[in-house]
Parts: structure tokens; sequence; C-alpha cells
């Protein structure tokens, strides 16, 4: 490839990384209706029988300059991924902030960045809601594994109450090794890596080391995986009261995000 | 009355004050199986047909030393205050940290106490995180209305995680009224409420004033309620970024509970 080749296939590949497809026909609608979401595409299926709500989605989708494609119903279950929930419809969001996660590091937006990294959230709940504080807080990012967490479905996309559209999500393949990739290529910054546990005897208040940090949210019930938690450079704990014996991780979340705005 | 008496009757009304009915089967049977929750009476209905799940609540309560008392339907029906979904059984929790507002407002635990006061929580998940954050957190009671939040039900009880049975409810018949009796009747110290509300200009990082604090959190849709904002000193908000409109209730409520720890 030559130079220009290359700067073209690049900017494609990051065009084509900040795709998010949503299906189902009630939140392919929703998504049209959030303000400010760009869209690349609507795929419809061939058999879907008329409707209005389609000639909402449809309308909507035109309105905001997107390419409507009609496929076979096997055509589209490819783009979609779930032909028992698409109902014929799905769309390619363009969302600004979703990428992969080595431009990120190739490019961090300050010296101490924080990211979270979400280690088998699967309660779609906590997925939205975590979403929704570090988008409003202090975070510059989301590392989501492909695998393990809950899938970005209309759940998802109700409890962060439009932020999915516009939250920093940086994917990749494998957490353990996107964060070893921290560790080990931020040439002039050190990265700290702290697993969240309630069991931790290094609490929050703690005083933390200088760099840039990536706090990691495991599991509902089982914490943090034992092949992160052995990269983590200190497990951490919020302290409670009442013998309470875990918060919920996306008030935990939350906590971490907002921690030095309610400082003041 | 004579002195004597009346204490008696004040031991008998703090207790009674203390219980909080819940009913169902599988919401009695895993309140039960909660440790630590002691159980005044388990009421049954003399029409229950015989069911494993029955016989396990019943040997729980005994284990628990309970009282057992059988009830025609009606009867049951008055007690549960909720014929069509109690299922023939309701359960008297004693909970440490139920009571009224006034008991606190005579007693509080310490000068310069926080409250959280809910004004209008509808959705029972919010309502039982924002019980397990307050009772984990720096919290001293939650102000509950008898009316227009969640009823406590399986959902807030499952939300909660258990923490509802030990958090310190604090009842009130109407919250302007309780609040008014906070501004007016605490001698020695000044009380300040704050409503929470994404548009206010005063913002959570400013300095507030000495004093005990009570944090109102109203609707998830319509925010604290007219009435009581004219009651309110100030009106706070969660400085937030990227054009985010609002936080989940039960977040806002988790970063004033935490917000003094997570500053270390």
């Amino acid at each position: 490839m030559n130079k220009s080749d290359s700067a073209e296939y690049l900017a494609r590949k990051r065009f084509f990384d900040q795709l998010l497809t949503v299906y189902g026909r009630k939140p392919v609608l929703e998504a049209l209706q959030e303000k400010g979401v760009k869209v690349h595409r609507l795929h419809l299926a061939e058999s879907n029988k008329s409707a209005p709500i389609l000639d909402e989605i449809i309308s909507l989708a035109e309105a905001k300059g997107a390419e409507v494609l009609y496929h076979d119903r096997k055509a589209l279950s490819r783009i979609s991924k779930n032909s028992k929930q698409d109902q014929g419809v799905a769309v390619d969001l363009v969302c600004a902030g979703y990428g992969e996660y080595k431009d990120f590091l190739a490019n961090p937006p300050r010296k101490n960045f924080e990211l979270l990294a979400l280690d088998g959230i699967t309660n779609p709940q906590n997925l939205g809601m975590i979403i929704r504080s570090a988008c409003a807080g202090e975070i510059d990012g989301i590392l989501l594994p492909k695998q393990g967490n809950a899938k970005i479905d209309p759940l998802v996309i109700k409890a962060s109450a439009g932020t999915l559209f516009k939250a920093r999500l940086l994917r990749c393949d494998n957490l353990a090794e996107a964060l070893k990739d921290f560790q080990n290529e931020l040439p002039d910054n050190q990265c700290n890596i702290y697993g969240l546990s309630s069991h931790a005897d290094y609490k929050i208040g703690d005083s933390l080391p200088q760099g840039a940090n990536i706090f990691v949210l495991g599991n509902e019930t089982d914490g943090v995986s034992k092949e992160v938690s052995q990269l983590c450079d200190k497990m951490l704990a919020i302290p409670m009261n009442n013998g309470v014996e875990s918060l919920n991780v996306a008030v935990t979340a939350s906590l971490l995000a907002f921690r030095k705005v309610m400082a003041g």
C-alpha cells in the first residue's frame, strides 16, 4: 500500500469501528429518535409486511440522510446477528465515541486519563447505568471486551438514557491482553490497574500513585476474574458501614467516575 | 396515665413502629432466610392448602421464635393490606432501623447528621438501590413518606440486597410537614434542606454551610415536587460532562452517601 492508500484504509477502518448495529423495531425506532445520533444505513428484510412503525423508521432514517437497503431474510440475519429478535430491521449507527482501544492507547485525550474496564457485567441495566455515569462523570472511556459482558440490547440502551450513542466505548477482544498493552505501551506514563473488590485491604480513600488509572469492575456475583486480578497492581475496596457486604456495580462505577467532582 | 404506664406505652409504640409486614410466599421465604432478621409473627390463611414452601416458611419462622397465627381470609387481607398478592402468607419483621421520624428528631445520632428524603421514587429498583447505598454510606437515615413512593415489595427487597431489614427508615405521613419539623424543631442546630435538580445553579462541590443536611431526591421523571421545592434552602446540581442531562436517582443518592468516603 502506498501512503495515501494506507491513510484512506485507516480512515475507513476507523469509520467502520464506530458503527453500532441495533436491531428490532422498537429499539431501532428509539435509537433513531435520539437527537444527535447519526445513521449510516438502515437495513430492512424484503419480507417485511407494511406497518406504521416501519414507515416511521424509514422516514426518520431518511431524514437523517441514511442509506436504506433491502435484503433477503438470510442476509439481514448476517447483519443483525440475531435473526430471532431483529424483526426484519437493523440500523448501523455512527457512534463518535465507539472504537478500538488501540486508537485510544496511541492517542490518549489526557496524560492521567481514567478508564473503567468491564470484566463480566452481565446485567443489561447495570451496563447501561455504568455507561450513563461514566459519560456524565470524569471517565475518559470504558474498556468493553467483545465477549463476557451483556450485549448492547434495548435494555442497555434504555438504562443508558441515550448516552450509549455518545459514550467513549473502547472495544477489545480480550480484556487481559488489552490491559497488558496499557501496562506496556504507554511510553511516557505509568498506567495503574485497580480491581474493585469488597474484600480488599486497600481503600479508595487512600492516596493513589500518580499516573493514568484503569478501574476494573467484575461480575455482579463473582467479582473480577482470576486472570484479570493477577494483572492488577492493587485490589481496591470502597469502605462500607453497617456490615453491608457490597455495592451495586453500577453504583461503584458511578462513585469512581464522580469521586473528584463530589469532593469539590 | 401515670409515669410507668406512659413508659410502657411508648416502648410498645416504638416496638410496633419497627414492624415491617412482608407478604407473598417467595418474599416471605426470602425475608426469613436473611441472617439477622427478627420475626414477630407469621400470619397464615386457614384456607392455605399444604405446600412445601409453606412448611419451609413455618419452620424458619419457628426457628426464629416467631408466633405462628392462623386467620380467616378476610382477617389476613387486613394484615397484608394486599389480598391479591399475599398468597395467604404475611410476616411481621422487626426492623431495628424502622421507625417514625419524630423519634429521630428528638434524639439524632450525631449533631451534623445527614438524611436522604424521598419525594416520589416510584421505581422499586431505584428505591432498593437507594436503601442499599444509604445503609452502606454515611447517611443517618432515609425520610420515607407513607404515600407517593414505591411500596416495599419483593423488587425493593431484592434491589436492597437485604439492607432493607437493617437500614434506618424514618416514616412520615407527609414529607413537607416532616421537613418543616426538621427546620423548626432542632433547638441547638441548623438543618439545611437541599433539593437535587440537574438544572440548579448551585453545585454539589461548592461548600455547604455548617449544620445537619437533608438531601431531597425527587421523582424519576418530574424531580422534586413543587411543594417540597419551596421548603428547600437551595436546589443543588451534580455537575455533568458531555451534555448528559441527568443521573439515575439511585446513583445520585449513592454519590451523596459516599461523597466524603471517596474524598478520603
